[in-house]
């Protein structure tokens, strides 16, 4: 990760982020931590879908399957 | 994994979670151990999709194929 | 792997398994053996699908197309 | 990534950039920052799709689903 | 590989396997070599499938796009 | 990469090459350079489908999602 | 790959070869050169499909794509 990645996310942990997976899951919630690879944990997740959302509470989420991360002050 | 997940899952051990897979398939049971793979046991473990759920005992889960562990107190 | 894991399918060889591979396919036999990498052999195979059964035999199944393992008798 | 790509990308931080990921979608938005795994940090990023486009805001993308990246004065 | 699986294999050269690809191919022939990486060679290759099988003669199959291998005496 | 490889490639710096990339995209344009792991760049980029084609300038394209490249000339 | 697999592509350089890839692209030419990943060099290639064959000319295909590699003597 860039210095640049590093410190938005470094800002955004307490923050609403918005998690876009390989195959189409998208989940919303409150960023609680991260590594270099990108494995992070979301507190109050929600699963949005277009059939609606459902909640999930805490995740922990692989880095290898996130396509983005996006904080929602972003 | 970030110290913040280690200790999500440590404190898991013993209680239900949820495990989404790749390909969309999601199990539900309580976590046995865990490493830092992501590679899973899970015991009294149920895959549950839209057409119900499927009893499947103890499952050991290899970890690359993981999208999210979501404890069931989370 | 974890020694929960390790241990699981230890125990486990010489009984019968579930594997569940990536895009879909599902074999039942009795495990032979296994090694870290979730390489593993299954004598008596039977791939089970939505169509019924077909009979294989030994198989050899490489690691990194497996989802999961579940002992029978889990 | 030769020097050339490394360059044309050096050039691109500040501007606006094309890029497409694995899975088919696809996003514009102004270059922050990059790294040699092509991992990168976009501001004021859309998301198009046939459907129309999505305002993400800022958006770390994960390098490994990168297909290509496109500057938009390339 | 185990041990167990590297001696079913070397067992199988000269005889029939049926080994499976990712993305559903299916090929039969004579096991004339492999390695580690499950890196495999077969004469007399047939590719089956539902429509019928095609003859390709002698094959170099990539190991990591294996699914498994089962000797036909298995 | 053999030598003969990057020989061909080195040799197609400047002239149209052919790319076509996994999940079935296609580019067409001027090679700019190359690395060991065929990421590459290039000018005048087209994305080519049956729908048409769409100019994109010049692209950095990942070569881990590369299929193949073919020289114009070739 | 095994010395058989080393022995049998190198005896296939300067004659036919049918190259199947991942995603079902299927390819035929003269095969020039390959590494010990299966990144290879193919002269007077065709790609072959269900609706046809089509001139590629020289292609460098991306060994991690290449399911399999049959020499049309084998």
């Amino acid at each position: 990760m860039s210095e640049t990645a590093q410190k938005l996310l470094q800002e955004s942990v307490g923050s609403t982020v918005l998690v876009k997976l390989r195959g189409g899951k998208e989940l919303r919630g409150t960023l609680k931590s991260f590594d270099q690879h990108l494995n992070i944990v979301i507190k109050d997740a929600e699963e949005v879908s277009a059939e609606g959302s459902r909640k999930l509470g805490t995740v922990v989420i692989r880095g290898e399957n996130v396509l983005l991360i996006s904080p929602a002050s972003g």
